[in-house]
């Protein structure tokens, strides 16, 4: 692949076989991304609409059922299966901490599924939901974007390929103010219960995942260093009693032969996303990377000569979801399934307690 | 300090009183570096001249010396004394685990010294030295050359200045491909015992201390992890036994407040350097950060605007040495001196224990 194709690559969909039908689906949880950014993207999907809103706050969800010809339901009603003719396939946006019980219904009704990450809060649920979709028979897929964002999917070939030789090692950043943004202390991502932690289960899994990705390999150890001061570092309810430890964490993640990835994430600081990617023959840096629908830059320099491009690529939430919907019409199983959503999980709880041990800790193998 | 006048600052001598004199430098060990770089900046300097070289090579020393006008000494004659008259300093750049013995015999002779990074190859070796010359009363200076960049000093004063608010943050990389130069396998740099160790000690030490430099901090405890392979991993006269720990190094830097550091450094792959800096209303990304004279890029995003400028500063090496000759002229103690370079071998030394114990490790306060 030379950079040329590299950059054709990166504004490709490179999985599309054009199969008939479109996949409804069924939204479970409307908060603010997947009103804003989710539903937008299914709604354009090539292969999805929009069948059911489930939602705990029925005013708001008959607002959006109504906007898009949907069908409105509370959470009982989801859970009981009503109107479960209305859709195909279970969009799970809640708090991390309930995807669980949300899949498990979804399985119940002989429903696909789409999660959004982390797929939950703790390793145990998240195994315990990919076990639920298994049994099931239906799909289970991680909503990693990176992973159906072209450009990011053009460099994975190009690194699968050798473009940038041996990889040696890998940083990345994802640093989101959250409190910068619309919602205040109160959301659930600052609830270390509903959220299974702070910056590393919310931001972090991107470097994380994209990483692991672009290596197609996992870590095998973790250390850790991880902080939080006011407002993160006090539950409102309870002062003096840490929300979760990471307002800011940095994570050092052991991959074979020795690769090693330097992730951080923060709720706090001036905010970046970037990931870098170093080999014995090349070098790959993506700024803007996590950044939902952002435009990538992408500078590349190598053996074999260097170049910068930006520009190119599509809204990632739409690939992802039209490539989910791809996923469940010809039957192919989705490269983020619910046991790349395992691992990351298994990952970040073994850097919480390296963070919390201050030493080396294994990642059981999921 | 706004922005312009942060990049007004970084093409700036912000510490040149115009002293009368000139400093006579007696350059001890002859390799590439000290001839091609440190002897023409010596050269071109303000307030420096050659006055003396050592070498073990005679025929080496007596072609750079006529070529310079200066003195001409083997290291016997050196350490005996001979010539003391040609010079009023030493710049020490041989084998890390040698400048103790350098540093000593000019202490000895009442000379100033500059002397190479990393101060030596061991936290008593280097706590060896600053005794030495405390006990003489001369200048020790550790030639920290980013410390004398104007660019890297303007980025200084902007964060002391609350430019970025408060830091959050720091991650840098120097990825050097030793072997991609013109020396071979058989250099100094790769024998553990003459440097103390690998890719940290010889560029490691680079994002460690500029972020030591910028934060006008030192870290308290680290994480590491590190690697070495062929043809790294092996010692030539003795396969099997490594040369040292790290061709690869990854460095958790606890600073106080908890802000930590990640440095990496690589003695294989594709060449790079840079610097991120990130706090509370801003972040500055340095690329081409640590290349010897290089053309510093740097992004500033702030609260109060973004700036992105290069194609200033100076030749820090020409900078760094009259800085040196400056201090030694003016009395004034360097920002750089032994201490500076004592506490970076004490940081290294604690991350190789921690490298190899895969546990957290306190940096004894030197």
């Amino acid at each position: 692949m030379d950079l040329q194709a590299l950059v054709d690559a990166a504004s490709t969909r490179d999985w599309d076989t054009d199969p008939d039908g479109t996949v409804s689906v069924a939204v479970v949880g409307l908060g603010n991304y997947a009103r804003n950014v989710s539903i937008p993207a299914i709604g354009a999907g090539d292969y999805t609409d929009l069948g059911a809103v489930v939602s705990g706050d029925p005013e708001k969800a008959a607002r959006v059922a109504d906007e898009h010809g949907a069908v409105a339901l509370d959470y009982e009603a989801y859970v009981e299966g009503e109107a479960v003719g209305a859709y195909d396939a279970v969009y799970v946006a809640t708090p991390n901490r309930i995807h669980l019980d949300q899949i498990r219904a979804a399985a119940g009704h002989g429903k696909h599924v789409i999660c959004e990450k982390p797929l939950e809060a703790t390793t145990e649920r998240a195994a315990a939901a990919v076990d639920a979709c298994d049994e099931a028979g239906v799909t289970l897929m991680t909503a990693y974007r990176m992973q159906a964002d072209p450009v990011i999917r053009a460099l994975g070939s190009f690194v699968a390929a050798g473009g940038i030789g041996e990889p040696t090692k890998a940083m990345g950043e994802f640093t989101f103010p959250v409190l910068a943004g619309s919602k205040g202390p109160e959301q659930w991502r600052l609830d270390a219960e509903l959220a299974g932690g702070g910056a590393l289960m919310d931001v972090g899994v991107y470097p994380l995942n994209t990483t692991r990705y672009l290596l197609g390999a996992d870590p095998g150890a973790v250390e850790a260093m991880a902080r939080a001061s006011e407002p993160f570092g006090d539950r409102p309810d309870d002062p003096g009693s840490p929300r979760f430890a990471d307002e800011h964490v940095h994570v050092l993640a052991e991959f074979p032969e020795g690769v090693v990835g330097e992730f951080t994430a923060s709720f706090s600081g001036e905010a970046g996303t970037w990931l870098e990617l170093v080999g014995s023959d090349g070098r790959i840096r993506v700024e803007n990377a996590f950044v939902p629908d952002g435009e990538r830059t992408v500078r590349l320099s190598t053996d074999a000569g260097d170049v910068e491009f930006s520009g190119v690529g599509a809204d990632e939430t739409r690939e992802e979801f039209d490539y989910f919907a791809h996923c469940v019409l010809t039957g192919t199983p989705p490269e983020p399934d619910g046991r790349d959503g395992l691992t990351d999980v298994a990952v970040m709880g073994a850097a919480y307690e390296a963070a919390a041990t201050g030493g080396r800790v294994a990642v059981e193998r999921q």
